[in-house]
């Protein structure tokens, strides 16, 4: 079993990839971790995971205060300790960026679709779509375009078209968490072994960078992504690690024991 | 038969809609008169034509010059007289122009088109297209797009598209012609008898007035033309009228006997 220190190492690049509020990535926590009704995270547990995180308890107080004053996360004392979980809302919000973060990077529709509107102005991202031209939109082909646009297909789309249907502002942010991507699996060799709350952390890591990225654009039809998107090559490596380090049982995860 | 004065007051409207540059005009006559190679027209008929336009003896003259200098008629004296005939680079500008001209308004291609370019700047008109944005065309079925533009298909165009193909700054013309045409049928009623003269002239001046306006912009498909859309309603009443007056035979037109 690999020491804390290598855990430390390996996971420095994802602890500092850049929107490390340390409320959000709490929220990350409970979201890959406790996402099922019923499930919370005893105090102990979570102080842990934070500590592991290099977050001091007490930028991890705060961070728990201001998650129960918006209504995230509710927490409840059974016996000496503290048990925290998602409220209905947090679950609710949670539950549905799920699809999103834990896409299968080789499904999802094959069917895509382009739809003409009569006039600019309208902002259909809202409806799943991606704008190419002021009135020209492309999205997969389960969405509903909005009353009197008009449908358009296509039988290919040439790799322009899938150049300028990708989020260009993200490129950067894609690509060094790519290399970050990178960078932690050669660090974590076939024969690593992690423990269960090594594991939990990681998965939280994996998933909070991911969704800060993922869900700040629509989901794309395959057809519509580039082979060489760092969006897309993000998206293997993050289901090759979720798959390579399932999620822990909520009960199989142990504070470490106060060092003697 | 109609008198001549009925038929010059007929046929005002027609000639003082503009555009009435005498050696344009002489153009329209002999490429509906004398569009066959080996045809001429005889200087007296000419005269006579251009007498029944209202337009006097010397700037028929001007315009034959002109139109001689350009290269699009030569003249032959044969005896007495001087026999007018397009050049063979006239007849090639009229022969291309013609199944624009003389186009059945409800045939033509069922079949459309829209592409998308990669990148605006290119002026797709030459190929037949029509602009609806920056980058977005559509045409006929058979015409051919340029490499790298993709090719869309819908099913039906909605009024809008129609309406955003259109040729708009061809909306007020279209519409005087509309009314030009309206009033001259009101003027011809059924037993309206005309001369083999008179039916040149008037068949010259309907399509000279209908090719200055159909030329100006590519050929729409039918499912692309909004059914009150001026132009169509022109298109009818243009293509009535030739049917309804059919071109007559050069060797039937007479010049009218010089008055007793």
């Amino acid at each position: 079993m690999p020491s804390e220190l290598d855990f430390t190492q390996a996971t420095a690049g994802l602890r500092t990839l850049g929107g490390q509020r340390v409320w959000s990535l709490m929220v990350s926590l409970f979201g890959d971790l406790a996402q099922d009704e019923g499930q919370a995270i005893d105090g102990p547990v979570l102080s842990a995971m934070m500590a592991l995180l290099q977050v001091k308890p007490e930028a991890t107080r705060v961070a728990l205060h201001r998650l129960r004053n918006d209504g995230w996360i509710a927490s409840q004392k059974s016996g000496r300790i503290s048990r925290h979980s998602l409220t209905a809302q947090g679950r609710a919000e949670t539950v549905a960026a799920s699809p999103r973060i834990y896409a299968n990077p080789d499904s999802g529709p094959a069917d895509w679709q382009l739809i003409l509107l009569e006039k600019p102005g309208r902002n259909l991202e809202q409806l799943g779509f991606v704008q190419v031209q002021p009135r020209l939109y492309v999205g997969g082909g389960d969405l509903h375009p909005p009353e009197g646009a008009m449908p358009l297909t296509a039988e290919t789309a040439p790799d322009w078209l899938k150049a300028q249907a990708a989020p260009e502002d993200l490129r950067v942010p894609y690509t060094a968490l790519l290399a970050t991507l990178e960078t932690l699996e050669s660090a974590l060799p076939r024969d690593t072994r992690l423990s269960p709350l090594e594991t939990a952390v990681l998965r939280g890591l994996i998933v909070h960078n991911w969704r800060r990225l993922v869900l700040k654009h629509p989901a794309l039809p395959q057809p519509l992504i580039a082979q060489d998107w760092p969006g897309r090559r993000c998206h293997h490596h993050i289901a090759a690690l979720l798959t390579r380090f399932p999620r822990p049982a909520l009960s199989e995860i142990e504070p470490p024991r106060a060092a003697a």
